[in-house]
């Protein structure tokens, strides 16, 4: 909540203090916090038909949670009234009408959402305006047509919003749903029609198939139509709050996401490249800085000769396209992504196998051999435990840990025989760990990329190992990210790398 | 490619002769195939500067495609004709003229992409419109407007293609890439403004964010605007031709993709699931099965009793919503919940617990321990083993098996055992297994949940299995696949299952 207050979010919706307990226990906690903007709001329905306002108790909680701002919605679809609350079209302005005076009696900040909005603008167009009216009439603050369902179209959502925001002179919030894929669209169609407070989530996270992506919507408004949403100079932080929060709701960030997304400005194909590298603007919509992402060159075969001659100078910058350094690179990369690798988002590992075919790599470690046990007795008692051997610069070091697990085993015990050399090791973690199922048709048995991510607290990296044993292919990947590591922070050795000197190694 | 002409696809776009071998390997291969409904289509780009189209290699390799449609893409955007290929804005002309006369002498039907269109026709709307009247002139069939960058709003999208309309007779078509997330929306909004022609992709599929998704394009017009896109009687594959699609690609399928997302028609929380259970309009947009997809019951603490009780009665038609199995169902799931499990996406492993607590489980067998050793000897000889002990009906199996990997290794050792009691196993089959760290700041220690996809060749369940060990997490998820394929397949004991008689066995 924090992040999302520096970011410069004017609102945060935190729950439902009504429905779960856990959320009015969020909000003690939360009163503690000090924000600097934004402003956090507890979320809740209308009473229930035929109770007093202050008689109900999802409303008392609501109070509990003891924010400034509350956000109330309400039915403004007829059918719902009818058919889902089944109470009468009265009874539900009268709904309206009570909890919003009440809630403004308590001094709050009320915030209306009126449900379904769009389809019962469509079904009814005089009752979901008679809805908005009730809510404005009892002192709401903002009126936020929602399209719960998200199955409008934005020229449906352009219109209705044009023609509801002429009867009000109170601001008009949009709330959208991706059901159609056009949640971001329907809130700028809103905002160019008048709608001047956009509800989305961080990521678009939300039931079905989301709701408006905030980390969309906000450089579409601010960086393509000049409308401020957050400060300036938050907007280079947009990607990594997006990763912030994919982190904390545990979700696997969608690569594909525009503007925040790791392939959002990932070039693959000769001329495309060939284009960036003349000017970016050729293949790009915005600059990736203005909103901390960056340029990705993706290694594919596609990529062509200059990507991998590139990646090739960066190491060694004597070596041109004709050079057989380039043609071996070409060739061998071919072999790997046919035998299943994937260097989008494993850089690390191509920058390592670059290395090694020019003989700039450094032998930081041998393993000699491992061996990795896991036992089962009696259903519930499980066992890992690992034994190695590795030898730095002639020394040996047999070292045997236990594990959660065959890889963390093997980890575990790695680790503790190279931390003899390299205690810096300590640093390193990894951060993620996935497993894909390459030729799906062969069960178990089937080929897997195994792709880890580690971390030193500043950078991230990504590496790859492809194998039938999802040890080897663990393991593969796993001393990649570790010989990465060594690279960056064996001081004097990057010093050497750094300087692109020609190494006295034969090619 | 069977499968979009089955599914009523117009134009199959397969690929670019000219820049890639393997392309035209492939239009010899499709060139033998009788498609029913859809025209193949080549790509490539106009004649290069100062070159006859004629003369042209890439153009050649084009022909020699031997589609009936070819679809050649051409600079519109006077910025990159100066900048990025470096030639005259006349030159540029020239090259769409001639390469289009040159095909249609060929008597191709052609179509024509004019890339960047609207950032051009932003910068230059003379010039932009001198590109596309160059190309209806030397005969183009189609003059496709393009939003390459992906950085138009729908706003401007509309203006511009009914601007650009009105100069035309031929048909106009339209590109867009998500690269403000909205490629969906402009496809429509170009479609409400003239274009009668749609490029897209399955999925959304292509670079960097994507192209515009048709998986979302097809039922947003044809359902909800009656434009025909596809037969009738196709729209419920729709959800299936998703699937195979990434299946093919190799891509996990997006859960939250509108229409074919497994869960775009998901519901989770009390109010929403007890509206649905009203009527499904409530909350969702169309019907699920108009696009052959399904409503899900989301299993979370969220969802509440009803959801649950929903399930347990499917098993036990008797149980109601007080019943003390009802509340220890719920505590058990929040204990789970909380231990990291995740039964969306599992709902089998869900099911096999509501069996073990209402005691309607049946043991098919038990394990009574396993081990499993992996090791490596001099650095590329990797070796994978399992010993296994099962009893079934008193009767004791072990075996052993070697494996690609320890998870491989232990799941042919079972197979093995179980198949001397349970033949039909070998109908059964792991389709993904996934592997998500859970607690990503412990490393290799850190919780995974393991996921398991597995099918007869019919149906498709998914399983789970959380631990910090990945052995174990695999084994619980592998161990309720294969449990719940022994449900379906053991006939005698699935008849009486689904007789739902109140079984002898005491609660």
């Amino acid at each position: 909540m924090r992040k999302l207050d520096e970011f410069g979010i004017d609102y945060i919706e935190a729950g439902n203090p009504g429905s779960n307990p856990k959320d009015l226990e969020f909000f003690r906690k939360a009163g503690r916090l000090q924000l600097k903007n934004a402003r956090l709001a507890a979320f809740g329905s209308t009473c229930r038909a035929g109770l007093a306002a202050e008689q109900d108790a999802n409303l008392q909680a609501l109070l509990k949670a003891g924010t400034s701002v509350v956000t109330i919605f309400g039915k403004s679809w007829d059918f719902h009234v009818t058919d889902i609350i089944r109470t009468t079209l009265t009874e539900n302005l009268r709904m309206i009408r009570d909890t919003l005076s009440f809630l403004k009696e308590q001094g709050k900040e009320v915030i209306f959402d009126a449900e379904h909005f769009f389809d019962g603008y469509r079904a009814n167009p005089d009752y979901a305006l008679e809805c908005l009216k009730a809510a404005a009439e009892a002192g709401a603050d903002c009126l936020v047509l929602c399209d719960t369902n998200g199955g409008s179209f934005p020229s449906d959502i352009s219109r209705t919003v044009s023609e509801a925001a002429g009867h009000f002179s109170i601001p008009i919030g949009i709330h959208c749903h991706n059901d159609s894929g056009m949640a971001v669209a329907n809130s700028l169609m809103a905002v160019e029609s008048g709608a001047v407070h956009v509800q989305g989530t961080i990521n678009g996270y939300g039931e079905r198939c989301g709701n408006a992506n905030l980390c969309t919507i906000i450089p579409n408004l601010q960086l393509k139509r000049n409308i401020r949403c957050i400060p300036e100079e938050q907007m280079e932080n947009l990607s990594a709050v997006s990763r912030y929060v994919s982190e904390l709701a545990n979700m696997v960030p969608n690569e594909r996401a525009p503007y925040v997304g790791r392939s959002a400005f990932a070039h693959k194909g000769g001329m495309h490249i060939d284009a960036i590298n003349k000017n970016p603007l050729s293949f790009e919509h915005i600059r990736p800085e203005l909103v901390g992402n960056e340029r990705r060159i993706l290694m594919s075969e596609v990529s062509g000769r200059s990507t991998i001659l590139k990646r090739i100078q960066e190491l060694t910058p004597w070596v041109d396209k004709n050079s057989p350094e380039t043609q071996y690179l070409m060739d061998e990369m071919k072999r790997l992504e046919h035998e299943g690798y994937q260097f989008e988002g494993a850089e690390t590992s191509f920058e390592l196998l670059v290395r090694r075919v020019l003989g700039k790599d450094i032998r930081f470690f041998n393993v000699k051999d491992f061996r990795v046990l896991c036992e089962e007795h009696w259903q519930d008692d499980y066992s890992a435990s690992a034994i190695i051997k590795v030898q730095v610069d002639g020394v040996e070091e047999v070292s045997a840990a236990e594990g959660d697990g065959p890889v963390n085993a093997l980890d575990s015990a790695l680790r503790k025989a190279l931390r003899v050399f390299y205690p810096q090791l300590d640093r390193m973690r990894l951060t993620d760990y996935k497993v894909r199922v390459l030729d799906t048709d062969k069960g178990t048995a089937a080929k897997v990329r195994v792709h880890i991510e580690s971390t030193d607290g500043e950078k991230v990296w990504g590496t790859v190992g492809v194998s039938t044993n999802i040890i080897e292919a663990s393991w593969a990947a796993l001393m990649d990210s570790i010989e990465y590591f060594l690279y960056q922070h064996h001081q004097e050795l990057t010093a050497e790398v750094q300087q692109n000197t020609k190494p006295d190694v034969a090619l």
